[in-house]
């Protein structure tokens, strides 16, 4: 059975149970760990799950930043130091990547609250996390405050991307289920995933049709 | 085998392996169709994967549109009119759904060259798509313009959420892959979801545990 609400309707429902239906009314999200360090080398992990795609020439990815509900270490950790890296969740990983969302005091790095490990590969200042099969340093470009209720996107440009070389395509392609790389449904749900089909590129009035 | 890329090796890719590349790198994305309908009557279908959830109270989405490389019809109609839907992608629908980014004429809709069928309801202007297992009205609020590369952030406000009830939980929450949603892998990737676990909000230095 369908069931149908409107705007008045989500106006009047309770906080948590209004959280938990519009985060996950919009699909499947990302889930991704974004490391940063302070400059006084306080390093800090949390997850994010609303990573976009701006460009690829430039290499450019965005993400949304709420600066009332999640800890500030990470904005004022990248802003500081002009790096921050974005790092991809394993099915193995889950329970961890979701503990980063925990507010730790400042001076606390959440890699010494889980089993993620940290790492730093050339000498780029913002650490990795050494389990994930995709890691990506970026570097901060912009921000923009999105005034309908005080979110900021934030624009980073890709620097580093180290990948399991068994995930890529020969034309570039990352299959991310070969990776065993998860997807996030609302604030709390991780899901596995399985590639049902590729497709190639769509034409007018031509069949579309899958790969292999 | 691990492989580092950088930002020149990037920028020296040929086009189409880069665009695979790097649409891919940063995970999981949701696969939504946006209908939309002119002034004239002439109903639009187009799927992308760059939703973002912006947030709860008051409810609000967005998306980044690329005004270069997508068509414009759908934008043209929602400026037109103000008003746009958001429709998941069920296994079923992927073919279909990935037909809808091929380039048709203005005057041509999409919902005429696939299998998906056009939905009014409410007397909303802009068409569901029926089979979509959760179907969201939205209002135009805004545009951000991205300097770094041209794309646009577009923000909707949610006016009504059509869904079936048998994917929420008695807190609100979707469970996605009870309507059989899909994710989307880079440009041209559908997977299917398995829900692995869903984690009770997490607090310092106490377990993080998973519901059940």
């Amino acid at each position: 059975m369908t069931r149908h609400v409107t705007a008045y309707d989500i106006e009047n429902m309770s906080k948590i149970y209004r959280l938990n239906f519009i985060n996950s009314c919009t699909g499947y999200k990302s889930a991704n760990l974004i490391g940063t360090r302070s400059r006084d080398g306080v390093s800090n992990l949390a997850i994010f799950n609303s990573f976009v795609h701006l460009g690829s020439n430039p290499p450019l990815l965005g993400f949304i930043l709420r600066p009332l509900t999640v800890p500030r270490h990470t904005y004022q950790n990248f802003k500081e130091t002009g790096h921050f890296t974005v790092n991809h969740v394993t099915k193995s990983m889950i329970a961890d990547a979701h503990h980063t969302s925990a507010s730790y005091e400042n001076g606390i790095s959440e890699f010494s609250k889980t089993a993620l490990t940290e790492a730093y590969l050339d000498d780029f200042h913002a650490p990795y996390v050494q389990e994930s099969p995709i890691k990506i340093g970026c570097s901060y470009k912009n921000e923009y405050h999105i005034e309908e209720n005080g979110t900021l996107l934030i624009v980073g440009a890709i620097e580093h991307i180290y990948f399991d070389e068994k995930m890529q395509g020969e034309d570039g392609w990352l299959q991310l289920d070969k990776g065993n790389i998860v997807a996030v449904n609302g604030l709390d749900g991780y899901a596995e995933t399985k590639l049902s089909a590729r497709f190639h590129y769509a034409r007018p009035d031509q069949e579309t049709t899958s790969f292999e």
